[in-house]
């Protein structure tokens, strides 16, 4: 792929997450900016998306934003952090400034294969890979098992953070659709049956992005049948899985795995902070080994600093007892959010009610489009940030859905946002 | 590729750093180990090196250990990375411990920027891209430059790291002789010329690892008139620089850039601490832009915690003063350990006298086999490790060389560990 390059501006806005706006001036800037650079076949697959260009414009702090997955600040357990950070750097020999192995902190891979156990998962210290959060290991499974033209198999919406993590490795992609229960298992085994091909089957089981929606216990059990029927690796993701707002969990897929399919990955970013960026795969031995592996080649190691405040946070506080003050907090969240939806939305909304995490998930009629509202009517008159759905479909985009985000925002501004959506929705038909 | 994998135990070994030993146990352990995985291709470029098998062995605390790269811990500046830990965290918000953008806190990217135009390299905030350590920046040149079967150009011998991060993009390598100069001229424009699919050069040209050799500003100039004349990016990597014992650094190869074909990687680790895993990539904005893509994809973003203690430190610190501080420490280990080597050592080694950085390299007569020393003498007997020189060579390995670190010991066992080794060198020849 050659490409000449014009000429460009970075114009880059206030708080913007991750990618910038480019503007044309028409008059050459520097001469490096017309070098015609060979890019590799992969990178026609990594692209900016315009979705982020619209989001970035939600950073505008006078807009309320139910656009990103922040956790709420406010909850961070800040004091814990300082303690333990302060102690692991003062401990003699300075070993939590220094390199560490790869493979993670030994007695954090313990401390986390303890917590797999709590939460009914078998897993000893020697399953578990630390990794820079949970995207890594996405990145990872990817490299791990698909070549160009290989098919993933994704839930339909899905992560679009995950999409971005695969696109690298060049897969197609198959979708499947999913009800109330999560992802249909006739839809799942048709595709399986379709795609010869397909390498894995990317869930994310417990209270999904974007829409909320649980994997059933039934369900669980015939994914796992059917990975093993087709030879096929899952890569259970579950992130929010212990932001469960009543209830019992269910049985992760990896405790449900029978044959050593199922890549398990966890995160601290949403229970504890993601500003440590730890997150962790549980597999077996030929897979996590391999995974091992690419961690040495991208970066060699998590932060030893984090890795060791972590382990220190774990075995000082009670995590558990966190958990439940985020549980309590986001339940109320959720509620203030639909009850003010309830409240203010057209009645041809259709919102989920998810059981636990961070998302609702809004459909709209179909003639409705979500990024088309977002950009004209939403941002400027609203003031109200959301993610508009389209970006979530691996295959055929849905313009009719948004991605609402109920834990970042204050429940003030959580009222007086959905009250300003709900006020344009109405005016705006 | 299909693998039947067979039952295997994992045996970790103590301190050990990456990687572990495999020890067949004949009966199946677990069903998961027997399952079939289809590996995508770019895997068979992942493999375990038989190198880290044997360094794993200079983890037993008994054995002095020339092997790693590591700083003296000795020397981290503990008591000032206390002070920032603990102020980003209590800075009211929380924004320390929350998702930051993934291009890096502007903050820390306009210091850095500063940072590389005290060093005599022009550069704008908007040109840093923050990595998780400079290994990242390896592992994101190659992904965007390199398709199955692409070259890439790199001295001989050359950072092991750095063909790990390569390897999943399955290039092939062509590796230029080095002299006291660095990089032989001749022999990259013979290499240039003799592969049209070159795509980059990679060279360490400050106190290269594994030889030291520091490449000369005539070379500097040269490298880039080739590049610009055969069109392939160079990536710069100098993680080392700033070791410097005497006299003026060189031009960067980005200070000398005339199309925007460098990409600089710079790092925090030999200079603050490794533990922070930070690192940076400066290039003009058609590759920055794909490596932020590429930043999203990989892993979101590096640790905000570790970012903002990094930018509170520049901040309130003198770093050049506590580098002042290294380079003279550095500086004395060197001297102590090539005194050592003089009088311990046979007269037939030869070993590299480094302007800076960390390491010196050793010629042992050709019919020597350092691999097999290390393994059958210098581990058991002297109890002292080293890296066996063939694994840096990409090519063509040489079996007579060994890179030998000094900024890890102390001075005493610096002493210690070359007069053991110089006497095993002596009586097992």
């Amino acid at each position: 792929m050659q490409l000449m390059l014009t000429s460009q501006i970075c114009v880059r806005m206030p708080g913007l997450a991750t990618r910038s706006l480019w503007v044309s001036l028409g008059a050459a800037r520097q001469a490096e900016d017309r070098m015609p650079i060979h890019f590799a076949q992969r990178m026609e697959r990594v692209a900016p998306s315009a979705i982020k260009e619209l989001l970035a414009l939600g950073a505008d702090p006078s807009i309320i934003s139910f656009g990103g997955g922040y956790p709420d600040a406010s909850l961070f357990p800040a004091a814990e952090l300082e303690q333990v950070f302060r102690d692991v750097i003062r401990a003699p020999g300075g070993a939590a400034m220094q390199y560490a192995p790869s493979d993670g902190l030994p007695r954090l891979r313990a401390q986390i294969a303890d917590l797999m156990v709590a939460d009914g998962t078998p897993c000893r210290p020697e399953d578990v890979l630390i990794l820079q959060g949970s995207q890594q290991g996405l990145d990872f499974a990817a490299k791990m098992l698909v070549d160009p033209g290989d098919v993933i198999i994704t839930e339909d919406p899905t992560f679009l953070g995950a999409l971005i993590a695969f696109n690298p490795s060049q897969p197609r992609y198959a979708a499947v659709p999913m009800d109330d229960q999560g992802m249909r298992m006739d839809a799942l085994e048709a595709a399986l049956r379709d795609n010869p091909r397909a390498r894995m089957i990317y869930t994310v089981p417990d209270f999904q992005n974007p829409t909320g929606v649980t994997l059933s216990l039934e369900r669980r059990h015939r994914l796992i049948a059917l990975a093993n029927a087709h030879e096929v690796i899952v890569l259970e993701d579950t992130p929010y899985r212990h932001i469960r707002f009543a209830g019992e969990s269910l049985p992760t897929l990896k405790s449900l795995d029978t044959e050593g399919r199922v890549i398990h990955l966890g995160s601290f970013s949403k229970v504890l902070v993601p500003g440590l960026r730890i997150g962790w795969a549980v597999a077996a031995a030929p897979l996590l080994d391999k995974m091992a592996l690419l961690k040495v080649a991208s970066d060699t190691q998590t932060s030893t600093l984090n890795m060791a405040a972590a382990s220190l946070f774990l075995e000082r506080f009670d995590l558990q007892a966190h958990i439940a003050t985020l549980r309590h907090a986001y339940r109320r969240k959720k509620e203030v959010m639909l009850d003010a939806i309830r409240q203010h939305f057209p009645q041809d909304v259709m919102m989920t009610d998810p059981a636990g995490g961070l998302f609702t998930w809004a459909t709209f009629p179909e003639s409705f489009d979500a990024t088309a509202f977002m950009r004209d009517v939403a941002l400027p008159q609203a003031r109200v940030a959301y993610v508009p759905g389209a970006t979530f479909f691996p295959v055929q985009e849905q313009a009719n859905h948004a991605r609402i985000n109920y834990s970042a925002q204050s429940e003030d501004r959580i009222r007086a946002g959905i009250a300003a959506l709900g006020h344009a929705l109405r005016n705006n038909r």
